[in-house]
C-alpha cells in the first residue's frame, strides 16, 4: 500500500520543471544550433507535415483523454506540458549522433518531425496511467521513455541495420507495452475509479480530438516514408493509411452495437478503436501495394482492437492488478502487434525463396524481441523510479480528478 | 402513420455495415489499385487541399448538428460513419470510366478529393432528416445518393457535355432538394420536436463545427478549379470566396438582428446562414473576376437564405409536412440556386451577341432541369427505400436524442 | 458615470453593419482588383500559411475568449464578425499604396495575409474591453484601430525608414496599449464582475483556443519574414517561435504552481501565459540565430507575463481604473516589450562599433516611442468617440453575458 499525501505541486513539480527547463536551456546553448543549409522544397512539405503532427500531438492525444468526466484540464493541459519537455528531449537525444560527427546538434524540420513522433510515443503510454499520476511523474516518465525509444532505435540499428526512421514503426508497440508495465507497477489497490467515466458534455471534446487523431492520421504515417522524397510512396502510404482507417471506423461502430447487451453503441469504445487500423497499417507502410490490404488490416485491426478492449481491459485489472485508463492495450498495443504481424507474413509473400523468407522472420522475430524487452524493462524501471514516495502519488480520492491540481473559482452564478 | 419500434441497431446496422464492409473490400480486391505515376507537386497541392477537405467533411459537418441538445453524439459519429462509407462507394462510382478504359480502378489524390467531395453532398442532405432517422437509413441514403449524383454528372456530361468537375458546382442544389423530398417522404406527424433545440453549451460545439466549415470554404470552392492548375484561377478562387463568406457573416448577422422581435441574434440563424455567401459563390466561380461580383453574391445569399429560414422553414413544415432540421434549404438550397442564376447572368452579360446568350440560357436551364430531376427522382426513390418499416425508425419519443443508440454511463460524481 | 440602456443591437449595430457592409462593397466595385499576375510556388506557401492564420484568428481568438462562464457565443460570434469587417478594411487601407501607383487595389495572397495580421491586432485589443462592449463598439474600434496602425505603419516608413513588413512586429505592444487605455476610457465603476470567471466545461472551449493560437504561432511569426523568400531564415523563424513556446508553456505552468497558494495551476493564469514566449520572440526574430536566445526569451517572457498577470492585472484596477479582462497587458503588452528591448540588446551586441550601437538604440527607441504614441493617442481618441451615449452601452447588471445580445430557446428537456 502506497502512502497518501496532499498533492503538492509547489514542493516538486515546479522546481524540477524549472530546473530541467534551465538545463535544457544551457545544453541548448553549448550543443545545439539551427541548421543553414535548407533546401525550400523539403521545408515545405516537412513544415506542413509538421504542422499536422503538431495538432495531433498537442490536441488530439490532448483531448482524447478529455472524455474523463472531471479531467479535462489535467487531460489536455498536462498533455501539452508532457509533449513540450518530451519534444526538447528528444531534440537532444536524437542529435547526439549529429554532435557526434559535426561537433554540434544541428536541428532542422526533419529534427523536429521526428522529435515529435517520439513525443507522440509518450503521450500515447500516458494514457494507461492517466489520472492516477501526477505531473511529477508524467513528465519524469516522459524523459525515461523517450531515453528508452532512442536506445531502443540504436539497439536495433547496431544489432540489426535497422534504418533509423523504419524503427519508430514499432513506437506503438514500445509505447504500449511501457504504459503497461508502468501501470502494474505503480498500482495501488485503493483506487477510486468512480470518476473514471464519460460525460455527454465533455465526451464531446474527446470525441473532437479523436476526430483530429483520425483525419491527420494519414500524415503521421507518410512521415515514415519522407526520406524517399518519392510521391508515388506517399500517395500509397494516404491511400493506404485513410481506406485503412475508414475500415476501422465502419467495423469499430459495427463491433460495438454486436458487443453491446442493449446494441447501442459504447461512444469509449468506438473513440477507442476508431483509428486501430491506422494504427496497424503504419507498421507494414513499405510493404503495402494494395489497397485491399490496407483495408483487410483496418478490419481485423477492429477486430482485435474489439475484443481487447471487451475482455482484456477487465481481465488484465483483475488477474493482473494492470489498469489501463485510456485502453492503450487495444488502442495501440494489439494494432501494433497486429501490423507487425502483417509486415512479416506480407514480406514472407513476397518472397521467392525459402531462406530469405526465414531470414526476414528472424531479422522481425527479433526486432520485436528488442523492441518488447526494452520496453518491459525501461517500464519496470520506470514504474520503480516513480513509486519512490518522494514524488507525492495522487490520493486514492483525487484520481481522475482535476480539483487536485487546478484552481477553479467559485461560480455562483454556475449554470 | 409509420409503425414504432424499439431502436435495434444490433439486429439491423451492425450486419448491414459488415455485409457492405467486406462486400466494398471484395470491390477493392478485385478492381481497385493504386496510381503508381504520380506527379510531385500535384501530389503536394492535392495532399493539403484533400487534409482541408477532411477538415470540413469530418470535423465540419459533423460538429455543425451538435446543436441539437441531446445529438451531440448521434450528430458527430453517425456523420463520421455515413462519411466514410460514401467516399469508399464514390471512390468505386467514380472509378467506374477508369476501369472501362484501363481494366481497373486507378485512385490517386484527386480521386480521394472527388470523392470527399460526394461525401459532402451526403452530408448536406442529412442535414435535413438529422435526428428522425437511425444510422440504417443514413447509410442507405449515402450510398443511394451518391449513386444519383453519379448518375447526375453521367447525365450533364453525356446530354450537355458538361465536364465532370464542373457538374459538382450543382452539389449543393442537389444535396437540398434530395434533402427536402427525402424528409417530406418520411415524414411522420407525430415526431416529437421537444428536443429539437439549441442548448447554450453544446452550441458551442457547433459554432466550432460552423466556423471549421467557414474557414475552409476557400479550399472547398478552387478545388473545382484544381484541374488547370492555373495559381491565378485558384487565387480569384480563393479571394472571391473569402470575400463572399466575409460579406455573408455580416450581413447574417444584421439581417439575425432585424428578423428578431427583441432585436437579439438568433445562433441557430447566425450559424445557417454564415456560409451562404461560399455556397452561392461556388456555382459561378470560373466566371467572376471582380472582387465586388463575389461580395453582391455574398450579400444577396445572406439574404436569400434569411428569408428562406424565417419564413419557409416553418412554412414548409405546416403547408408540406416537410421538416428540416439544418435548415438546409436555406443554408445550401437558396444559395445554390442563387448562385447558380448569377452564373447565367454573368455568362449573358459577357456576351457579344444574341445567340450565344439564348444558348448559355438553354443550357443552364437544361443542366438545372436535369439536377433538380435527377434530385426529386433519387429522393423520393430513396425516400420509398427508407419507408420501409423493416429498417425500423427511431420512435417518435426519441427522435433527436443520442439515448436511442448510444450507451452513457450513470454518473454519480455528475456536475 | 455612464447612462444605462437596454442593448439595442436592431437600432444600431444592424442598421451600422449594413452601411458599411455596402460602403465597402461600392469601394471595391470602384477601386479593387484581384491581381493577374500570380506566381504559383508564392501561391502555394502563402495560401497555406494564411489558413494557419485564419485558424488563429477565427478560431484561436475567437474561442480563447470563451473562458468566461457565460460569454461563449458573444466571444466567439463576435469575434467572427469583428475579424471579418477589419480584415475587409484593411485591405483597403494597405492597398492605398497600390492604388496610388496602380490606380487600382491589387490584392493578392499576400494582401490578404496582411490584412488578417492587422486583424489579429483587432482581436488582441478586444480581449481588454471584452464583455463590457457592444458589437457596435467592437465594429467602430476595429475600423479605428486598423487606421492607427496603418497609420503607424506610414508614420515609422516615412520617418524612419522601417520596412512596411517589420512595423507590423510591433503589433502587440499597439494592440496592448491601445486596448488598455481603452477600457481606461470606457470604465464605468458600476460594472458586474460576477460573471467574469471560468467554468470547468466552457473552460475547456478555451483551452482549444488556445491550443490552437500556440500550434500555429510559429507560422504567425515566419510571415513576417515571407518576403526574403529563404527557407533558412524561415526554419529559423519556426524552431525559434517552437522552442520559445515550449519554453514558456513550462515556465507558465511552473510559476503558476508557484505564485499560487494552495500550489495548484490557475486555468486562466496558464491559458494567458502559455504563448507568452511566442509573442516576445516575434518582435527580435530577424536577429535570433541559436535556439538558446529564442529559449531564455521564452523563459523571461513567461517570468514578466506571470508577474504582469498576478500583480499589475488588479492594481491596473484599483489604482487607475483600468479593467482588463483577458489580461492583455501580461498576455501581449509586456511581452512585446520584452522581444522589444531582447531585439535592440542583440542587435547592439551584434555591433562592432560604438556609433552603430547608438545608431540602433535611437532607431529602436524611436520607433518604440511613435507606436506608443500613435498606440494611446487613437485608443484615447477611440475612446471618446465610443463613450459616446448613442452607442448604448450594454448594462451593468448584462455585462460578460450572453443573454444581452443571444436569444436562447427555453430548454425543458436541459439537462
Amino acid at each position: 500500500m502506497a502512502p497518501q499525501y496532499a498533492p503538492s505541486l509547489r514542493s516538486r513539480l515546479a522546481p524540477l520543471l524549472l530546473f530541467l527547463q534551465i538545463g535544457f536551456i544551457v545544453i541548448y546553448y553549448f550543443y545545439v544550433e539551427i541548421e543553414n543549409n535548407v533546401n525550400g522544397i523539403t521545408f515545405r512539405n516537412l513544415y506542413s507535415v509538421f504542422q499536422d503532427l503538431n495538432v495531433m500531438v498537442f490536441l488530439g492525444f490532448g483531448f482524447f483523454s478529455t472524455f474523463l468526466v472531471r479531467y479535462g484540464f489535467s487531460g489536455s493541459g498536462f498533455n501539452l506540458l508532457v509533449a513540450v519537455m518530451a519534444t526538447q528531449w528528444a531534440l537532444i537525444l536524437n542529435g547526439i549522433e549529429s554532435w557526434y560527427y559535426r561537433g554540434k546538434i544541428w536541428i532542422d524540420m526533419k529534427s523536429l518531425v521526428i522529435a515529435e513522433m517520439c513525443t507522440s510515443l509518450v503521450l500515447i503510454s500516458i494514457g494507461a496511467v492517466q489520472g492516477k499520476t501526477n505531473p511529477v511523474h508524467l513528465v519524469l516518465m516522459a524523459l525515461l521513455e523517450v531515453f528508452g525509444f532512442v536506445l531502443n532505435g540504436w539497439l536495433l540499428q547496431t544489432l540489426l541495420k535497422v534504418r533509423p526512421l523504419n524503427s519508430i514503426m514499432l513506437l506503438h508497440i514500445f509505447a504500449a507495452f511501457f504504459g503497461l508495465v508502468l501501470t502494474r507497477v505503480l498500482h495501488r489497490s485503493e483506487t477510486e475509479y468512480e470518476k473514471e467515466k464519460l460525460n455527454r458534455k465533455t465526451g464531446l471534446f474527446s470525441m473532437l480530438g479523436t476526430v483530429f487523431l483520425w483525419m491527420f492520421w494519414p500524415s503521421f504515417n507518410s512521415i515514415l516514408l519522407l526520406e524517399h522524397h518519392s510521391p508515388e510512396r506517399r500517395l500509397r502510404a494516404v491511400c493506404s493509411t485513410y481506406l485503412a482507417l475508414a475500415v476501422s471506423a465502419v467495423a469499430s461502430f459495427a463491433l460495438s452495437v454486436l458487443s453491446s447487451h442493449k446494441g447501442k453503441v459504447n461512444p469509449t469504445h468506438f473513440l477507442s478503436c476508431l483509428f486501430a487500423g491506422g494504427v496497424a497499417v503504419g507498421v507494414p507502410m513499405p510493404v503495402i501495394h494494395h489497397p485491399w490490404e490496407a483495408m483487410t488490416i483496418g478490419l481485423t485491426a477492429a477486430v482485435v482492437s474489439t475484443i481487447g478492449f471487451r475482455y482484456f481491459k477487465n481481465h488484465m485489472l483483475f488477474a493482473f492488478d494492470c489498469h489501463d485508463t485510456c485502453s492503450i492495450l487495444s488502442t495501440h498495443g494489439l494494432p501494433g502487434l497486429l501490423g507487425w504481424l502483417a509486415h512479416l507474413l506480407l514480406q514472407i509473400k513476397h518472397c521467392d525463396d525459402h531462406t530469405t523468407a526465414t531470414r526476414f522472420a528472424v531479422f522481425h522475430i527479433s526486432a520485436l524481441f528488442i523492441t518488447l524487452s526494452t520496453s518491459l524493462i525501461m517500464g519496470i524501471l520506470t514504474g520503480l523510479v516513480l513509486k519512490w514516495d518522494i514524488w507525492r502519488p495522487p490520493q486514492d480520492k483525487k484520481c481522475f480528478d482535476d480539483q487536485a491540481y487546478w484552481k477553479f473559482e467559485h461560480l455562483a452564478v454556475c449554470k
